[in-house]
């Protein structure tokens, strides 16, 4: 955590942490705030003063995550899986351009998970998220993913009838446990297989939705953004927050936290998330290969011979 | 089970059901037979008169194959995962050709996994072969598969060490059943939404090795298939057996079953899967889709518009 503020004065790394979802605990969205006033540590700073530190940070953290990279890739053992959740104006696409924008792209890949195709509903939901997982040494970053098959289809189970060919089966408590049980042993078998799972929720609360779908409304430049599903969606505001609030619950692991981060700021989303990242790969503890003795005389001797020539 | 002999006796369901690995059960290979000697059923009946009943049968299996493919296509619900394993010469490209080619080429994919390419060993290990999943009403064999990361792995450890780039752990007995626990997570899965998983050991004898790496020797036909890999594998045999045997046991489940099927005689092994194969589909019970009245509708209408056409 590397979050300061006036020089000297620290914000604790409590802040932060407030915002993991703790494995095995029950969840209310309402218990994470979704701006920075929420946090007591914060309310004597002026909002200015705090929006400016912030960008200091976010610019301190995309360079270690710029150097995080270059080491992930030498090592090539561990990939970062990104997973970015969030309704409708969460801001998960600027969260990703402002945060991953330092960072050599041959090192990223971004995959946006829309309507599945019909090649994708011909195959089990984790199909299309599988094929685009990244490789060792870099990092992925998944704009919404495989939870949407646990929350935009428990929101409205009658995707699964109508759209996915699914065995028949009823839909019930016992049918969604079994996908979290899916979810949590396969980022388990991923995440010991080298891969490292961060999962961040863009939490913005009722209010700000209304902010920012009106903005598309104002403002020409934003009209192409505007689609007549995002009031239809705003309709299930309630249930979606549940079926997120669920699979948090049951899908928060020790090996792939949740994190719930206050997003009606997006200065403060972008900061935080930048820094968890940053953080998680420097507990990594990785470092340069190691050069062996043989390939330290062949550096030696290249050397001398690149010197040693005539023209 | 269709197997019968002499026009009205039938070789008993038992039979073939001997070839399936108890889900929880202790495996040992030796209790598998490799030939079809060891069925005290066929003892009284001459090998010829028995090769050319299975060879009948194989012919009805592979009809009754095609038809059960196509009703997988009509219904777009359910997928057939076919897993062949085997030591080398154990006959698993041939079982594959006959068995298969009757099927329409359109709904089956084989998929055949050597050693891991460079891509795919910055991958986990299931990721190649997810890719390969077989489309719902596809039928999808695997020459090989992801069970070669517990058995010629588990012979030669040194590939985990050498080859892949997995994060630091000890490769002992908690890291072996993580893969097993990982495989039967990954299974299970693939099963609830519509997978039917069958996996089929080919189990030659040594003895059978020996004379098929021979004749592989003895004729300039077969020169391009030896390699002199298939003799130093060979001195791993008691190894591989016990690979094997572990794996069974700890991968054969309710959900997705292990057969070991003797495979000393071509023909023996290639009527047994056929049949294995196109039993379990049938046993989905599917049928053409209904078509509704307002389809029905459409239908009557088409025949007599293009009964009506002029010219």
């Amino acid at each position: 955590m590397k979050i300061r503020l006036y020089g000297e004065k620290m914000i604790p790394e409590s802040l932060i942490s407030k915002t993991l979802v703790i494995p095995g605990k029950k969840v209310s969205l309402k218990d994470f705030g979704t701006g920075w006033y929420q946090y007591k540590e914060l309310k004597d700073i002026e909002k200015g003063d705090l929006k400016k530190e912030a960008e200091e940070v976010l610019e301190e953290s995309k360079n270690s995550l710029s150097s995080a990279q270059s080491l992930l890739w030498a090592n090539d053992v561990y990939s970062v899986l990104i997973i970015l959740q969030g309704i409708d104006t969460s801001g998960k696409d600027g969260t990703i351009r402002h945060v991953m924008s330092g960072v050599n792209p041959q090192g990223v890949e971004v995959s946006s998970f829309k309507l599945p195709v019909a090649e994708e509903i011909d195959h089990d939901y984790l199909w299309r998220c599988s094929r685009k997982l990244p490789p060792r040494g870099c990092i992925g970053v998944f704009n919404r993913s495989y939870y949407e098959d646990v929350v935009v289809v428990r929101v409205h189970p009658e995707i699964l009838e109508n759209l996915m060919h699914l065995p028949p089966v009823k839909k019930d408590e016992k049918f969604w446990n079994a996908r979290y049980e899916d979810i949590n042993a396969f980022e388990k078998y991923l995440v010991r297989n080298g891969t490292v799972i961060l999962k961040f929720f863009l939490h913005i609360s009722k209010g700000e939705q209304k902010k920012r779908l009106l903005s598309r409304l104002d403002n020409k430049e934003k009209y192409w953004k505007f689609s007549p599903s995002d009031l239809e969606e705003r309709k299930y505001w309630e249930d979606y927050q549940a079926a997120y609030e669920t699979a948090f619950e049951k899908t928060s692991t020790k090996w792939a936290p949740w994190y719930v981060i206050p997003a009606d700021h997006k200065w403060v989303a972008r900061t935080v998330i930048a820094d968890l990242i940053s953080t998680k790969i420097q507990s990594l503890n990785l470092h340069y290969p190691l050069v062996s003795d043989e390939s330290m005389n062949e550096i030696t001797r290249a050397r001398k011979e690149l010197n040693d020539e005539k023209n």
